[in-house]
């Protein structure tokens, strides 16, 4: 067995390069004891990957040079020296962008999943995986959303951002969300019941802003930062919540956080108005997990939330399908079939 | 009666000058109905006090040119025709840079004091007042410090900073404090038990305070905001809590909130370490005083918690005594003295 692979062959300097991967053919390897042999399926391409391939560490440690380049994949076990992955079964883990690995289960965050699992693929690695989780506990735990209260999502139309703004909804909650094109836009609007979409491509946002949200914003899920928070810090209300859930405009910057440009110059009003910024991480809420994926899988039952994958073929495109998160060209969560 | 008074004459760029206020004698006011007369006697200069004079509302809106500045009293009551305030009883209120002012009680946040009051008027304008209850909420709320955690505070030699270090303290941290000269710096930690103190005028920032916290930062309260919010967003730890008290890098600032600096370009850290940044204004924990009232003077009275008082004679000098703030030449609570 071949296994085909994308190690990081430097870390990239801007918008990710083909030439800062490279691609490589070796055999597959061989599970030891207690080590199981996983075929992957499907590989989640999410922003984070992007910011894995920085010099610094951010939640996870940074990966090294010459590496398999890090990334969330669905697949299943081919071979098994370890009696809690039986042969067969699904598992869920941090496997990397390559057709085969070798793992213990214990490191790599790998997740059993449950045997008569009728769920499609792409929606383990989105609705019913990461992705809803993030935003599920994000928005409830984090942002506290209160019926009547004004929510703005910034990349909305993305994973995460449209499953919160469609929550928002279903808390009570005004929502408004910022995205990259007017197909985004209309989407947000007439699929997905957002109360308004601002274009920050086209639209002044701090105007667009303060006209959608008249009065003020209470909750600003930020999946951006730059720009786009100084604007939704300068409409925040009093006791108001900023979600720090990620930073899109920066994931691409000069290779490493020391060489970021600088943030927003008005944090003051996290004082005059005694409002909050949290940060998170969906792993933090893995314990209770359940309680996300329950909830989630019935509001899509119900048709409550909608979801939108974009399905990327070939494991040979995966460092092109990385850039399609950041040129506002994808549409949905971004998964490739690996082969 | 004459009531001497200054007015703001115009918003001050950058530090302010006394030619931005204007000096006027007037006769005393007389109290309608309902109203009573104050004669100040004591006045409270805080960094807010600065800010205060910006175009832009801050926690209260903005004064208008030509009002009488606005600053917090403490006083007694000469005449009344309020029963809730008696002549010759003690208040405390928003009520001006000026001998005597009229007011109806319910606006300027006009307290009355306890008739038997043994306290010193510079300690209700203190650690008994406004500050001590700022340094206690906003450290124990806010903050939440658990022993053996690692709290730094910013303009540490202040009067809130002082406080909050102290309690930090009380409280099982290991505290580091900021402040701008070396007696200030001594003072911390060889009267008030600091575990250790930065000189930020003479020594790198960043590099002492990994020094000094080789555990990372568990708390940072931030009085500053700008480069030392940037250097303490770059040590924090996970689960971390900023307290956005206030940002006295800005207050002088050319005259308003629009065209502050840049701010720091590390917020990305509070997703990473799933901290919290969080500003409070301590008017909202007033309902909340008597619980931190008591425990201040009951650990001042068993000499747990130390406290300077800076006291300038004269409200002609209250002008020159506002940059005291802002030039680290102010050891401790800054009062005026009115006549």
């Amino acid at each position: 067995m071949i296994n085909r692979q994308w190690r990081l062959a430097r870390r990239p300097v801007g918008l990710a390069k083909e030439s800062d991967f490279e691609w490589r053919e070796e055999p597959a390897p061989t599970p030891g004891p207690g080590q199981i042999l996983v075929r992957n399926e499907y590989l989640s391409v999410d922003p984070a990957s992007r910011a894995w391939m920085w010099q610094d560490n951010t939640t996870l440690p940074a990966q090294p040079l010459g590496s398999i380049v890090r990334g969330i994949t669905l697949g299943t076990v081919v071979q098994s020296h370890n009696s809690a992955f039986p042969e067969g079964g699904s598992v869920l883990g941090v496997l990397g962008w390559q057709d085969y690995a070798v793992t213990d289960g214990g490191s790599d965050a790998v997740m059993r999943l449950p045997d008569d699992d009728a769920v499609a693929p792409t929606m383990q690695l989105g609705l019913l995986g990461h992705i809803g989780i993030t935003a599920y506990f994000g928005l409830l735990e984090i942002g506290r959303p209160r019926a009547g209260e004004t929510l703005v999502v910034s990349s909305a139309a993305g994973a995460v951002g449209s499953l919160v703004g469609q929550l928002g909804k279903l808390y009570g909650c005004s929502v408004v969300g910022i995205a990259g094109t007017a197909e985004k836009c209309r989407w947000l609007r007439e699929d997905l019941g957002f109360d308004a979409a601002v274009n920050y491509k086209t639209e002044p946002v701090f105007k667009r802003l303060k006209e959608h949200c008249p009065r003020g914003i209470d909750i600003y899920f930020d999946n951006v930062g730059g720009a786009m928070l100084e604007d939704a810090l300068n409409l925040l209300n009093e006791h108001a919540r900023v979600v720090a859930c990620g930073m899109l405009s920066l994931y691409n910057d000069v290779g490493g956080m020391l060489t970021f440009p600088a943030g927003p110059n008005n944090l003051l009003n996290l004082t005059l108005k005694r409002a909050r910024m949290e940060g998170f991480v969906c792993l933090d809420f893995w314990p209770r997990a359940a309680e996300a994926l329950r909830a989630l899988a019935r509001w899509h039952a119900e048709g409550k939330l909608k979801y939108r994958v974009d399905v990327v073929e070939g494991l040979r495109n995966a460092p092109r399908a990385l850039n399609r998160l950041f040129d506002s060209s994808n549409r949905g969560k971004l998964v490739i079939k690996i082969s």
